[in-house]
């Protein structure tokens, strides 16, 4: 059973400029820039009601979105984050039912220290979906 | 005040096909397919716990998702709509905030039935921004 949205996530260059509006124009809670060097991303979260907006931004070489920002030269949103209660109970469903799962199917540890898999876009009409246990 | 993540939206050649993993493999609730001629769009939502996944697919000539898919084959994620109290008065601090609203600026009844803007992806990111009076 597919649990909360646990964020959208929207890759850009500069992630402290991208959610700067959310914070002036919004008025939402922005956190401070996190370097995730073992992600190859830095993040800054926008804290909504009920759900959070990611800000991803490339960090170091070979960073996961980088080819995402060649295509995208303006960001855009790049993953939605489903939380599952059991992931490999799910990847296992999710396999069952016909969606590929990216990588090698073993769950890693995500930017939140739990573990995530992300699922192929094109299972999920287009849309790059990571799941992350609850 | 930024409100709720109200949904967020996959365009797709295929609403009920796109949908269906959501049910199948997650188990998610999924809704009828609603034909809104006046929108351009048939749209069938997933329900999760704090939010909604709204798939729409083209109706009709002219559909405003039309040029979307072509560019992008395999559908994606289309925009993000956040509730907002005052839908005016967020207009007027956008636009304050150097953000551009698109269209005439005027609010349109969405298809939820409230008064919505979209906001321009250039400003956001990369994202396309719908806001909804709450």
């Amino acid at each position: 059973m597919l649990g909360r949205l646990n964020h959208v996530a929207i890759a850009t260059k500069d992630a402290v400029k991208a959610a700067k509006i959310y914070g002036t124009a919004f008025g939402v809670q922005i956190s401070e820039a996190v370097a995730l060097p073992e992600h190859g991303v830095t993040t800054v979260f926008a804290t909504l009601p009920n759900t959070k907006i990611e800000f991803i931004e490339p960090l170091g070489e070979g960073s996961p979105i980088a080819k995402f920002l060649e295509r995208n030269a303006d960001g855009g949103i790049h993953h939605v984050c489903y939380e599952v209660v059991d992931i490999i109970a799910s990847r296992d469903t999710l396999v069952k039912e016909g969606a590929r799962v990216l990588g090698d199917g073993v769950p890693k540890i995500g930017a939140h220290g739990k573990p995530v898999l992300f699922l192929h876009p094109k299972d999920f009409s287009g849309a790059l979906v990571e799941i992350e246990q609850a």
